[in-house]
């Protein structure tokens, strides 16, 4: 008999919540295009802005400020890319681009696009050994020359390890000097209080698939007063910034979702922190000479990602795999490319470190059957691991 | 008693096939994502290929040349712009785009943001009275200096006035000079056939709702052999080409409505062309002084494009909705704007003669009851429309 399946992947894509499949599957079966004068359009288009509100509410934004997107990379690629074309447009002198180095890959590409292909100057500040930015070497790199920084970018917490990013102090030292501030947000809605108008940042990006809304959709929220060159010119939807049919089902299950993930994230939190801890006390016990990457206490409440001496993390993951337990090697996105994380390598850890890692996420379909699964899987998994190394 | 919506604006939004939403539904609730290693993930990269498969087998195309995007808009300005500046690139010279003057806007306006911020070249190729590129323009066009054509951009089917433009013609002629080729073929497809490979274009745009299946999902199919510099950066998903998260049950929707459009395009034509005359012919017995716009011979199917003269084409489009007959003035995506189609503009007519038109479009869920209703309704409504100006 096949057990089922224990899920710890939630970083990569969680399961779509209830209410998101209803809201979402609820509207397929509906023509209509939000651009139509006709009443099938106007509906469509009533429940892009219901929607709309809807996100705008969760993340405390102006419904304005909501620029729906394809998803997670789209949002980074546009606020990348937008803010820095409008801001050099406006002053060719801003050709700085600062950026941590932990960013995902959806930052970091279009980061070393622009530099290559764009004439843009990509620095990436470093990070300590718990993966958190380095904000004296911030200020430093900022105040080196600040009339040259177009923009930049700081992810609200990291994909990999789990470690939050002092995203207050890094919009203070910006705001000093009016460098608009983006953040990738893809990994805390949801997992973490995340305030777009209290934050003070200029962009946020928000995924549906990491909240337990669809694949395929996303958002950018923008502050009204900030210029952004737009990546997808047509139609002129979502106020020019971003032209394309509006995907009508995909945005209500959006919406749905990011509504009650922002509604039940003190109690998710609470209930994956104490799975988190029990997983890691855990594998402590069963693999004593495991290490715990990342942050110990300011990381996001669902990541657990380990190092196992001597062990590749690939080979980790499939033996876990062949017993039905599902984790990654760092991010998702990066998968099947075997190459060391650059997360650990700005950390300060060897490539051989980079590449004994597991990340484990929990969320919220996560149980303690699910934990107690990989407790009693890892042991074994390990040793197979470093007897097929050695 | 509310009669039932007439819904005549297919080249919008379809609705979904039936076979479009159980594929897609079947996906939401399933975990995976397509870049993780494990079981999950895997699954969700078979469905992702089998739906490429899928798509290049309705297409005649290789399952390597299908790039899903998140659609229409999407596919043309990554095929606009990433052959531009690969081609650029390769080549400095190479800074002239062509186009016809009858683009949508998800080709126009990526080529106006080409021409004003990166220094491309944008040459519109003018179009016959019917909407028909002419292709002596465009040879003569190309033949002024073809080594600094960078690439060519022709849709095959006009999304408002419906004309087939010769694409084999256009294909014919630039490759004399090595110059790729790409069209827009969101209309085209599901409403006359088209063939990648016999088509010899290099570059093929294709939208998920415009052919039954779900919104927000499309596809570039571009040639093997053909370099394209992406648009989104990322984890570098569909050969680096366009980066972001797969999102699955979107895919294997639209790869389900794909092959059902395909397989049925004939029948569904026969039966479109029926409807279409018929429409035509009962409009011009109710309004005599109605004029066709575009080929009455090379056009799709299910397009009725009809200019009342004296009539402002919103009023009409309003006072038609009122009585639950929905269409529109044009591209839906240029929907809300006041101006005049530069389609029509580009058929030589005038600003007033762009401004009176309407576009019916028919498609798969379309009856002969609908047509009625419109020929019914027609003339009242011109009466009101006229007398409103007047």
């Amino acid at each position: 008999m096949e057990a089922p399946t224990v899920y710890l992947d939630h970083a990569a894509t969680t399961p779509m919540t209830d209410v998101a499949v209803e809201a979402m599957t609820a509207r397929l079966r509906e023509v209509g295009n939000a651009s139509s004068l006709h009443a099938s359009g106007r509906r469509a288009r009533r429940i892009v802005e219901e929607s709309r509100e809807t996100v705008a509410q969760a993340l405390n934004c102006r419904p304005g400020e909501v620029v729906f997107t394809s998803g997670g990379t789209e949002a980074d690629n546009l606020a990348v890319k937008g803010l820095f074309w409008s801001r050099r447009d406006a002053d060719p002198v801003r050709t700085r681009v600062l950026a941590s180095a932990v960013e995902h890959h959806a930052v970091l590409d279009p980061l070393e696009w622009l530099d290559e292909h764009e004439a843009a100057a990509v620095v990436l500040v470093p990070v300590d050994g718990m993966g958190r930015l380095r904000v004296d070497a911030l200020a430093e790199t900022i105040e080196r020359d600040p009339r040259t920084v177009a923009m930049l970018t700081v992810m609200w917490a990291n994909n990999e390890v789990g470690t939050l990013q002092p995203i207050d102090e890094v919009v203070a030292l910006a705001h000093q000097h009016g460098i608009p501030v983006h953040t990738d947000a893809v990994q805390a809605i949801g997992s973490v209080p995340v305030d777009f108008a209290a934050s003070g940042v200029d962009a946020l990006s928000v995924s549906g698939h990491k909240v337990g809304g669809p694949q395929g959709v996303g958002a950018l929220v923008v502050r009204r007063e900030v210029d952004l060159t737009a990546l997808l010119h047509g139609g002129g939807q979502e106020r020019d910034v971003r032209s394309g049919t509006l995907d009508v089902p995909a945005i209500a299950g959006f919406a749905a979702a990011v509504e009650i993930a922002v509604k039940q994230q003190a109690d998710l939190a609470a209930r994956l922190v104490v799975l988190r801890d029990r997983l890691i006390a855990g594998v402590r016990h069963a693999v004593p000479d495991v290490v715990l990457n990342g942050d110990p206490v300011e990381r996001l409440p669902g990541n657990v990602h380990l190092g196992f001496p001597g062990c590749e993390g690939d080979s980790l993951l499939m033996l876990l795999d062949a017993r039905g337990i599902e984790c990654s090697t760092g991010s998702a996105c990066s998968a099947g490319v075997p190459q060391p994380s650059h997360v650990l390598l700005a950390m300060g850890r060897d490539a051989a470190d980079a590449r004994s890692s597991l990340r484990f996420s929990l969320g919220h379909t996560s149980t303690e059957a699910d934990v107690d699964a990989v407790v009693a899987a890892i042991a074994p998994c390990v040793e197979r691991a470093r007897a097929a190394r050695a």
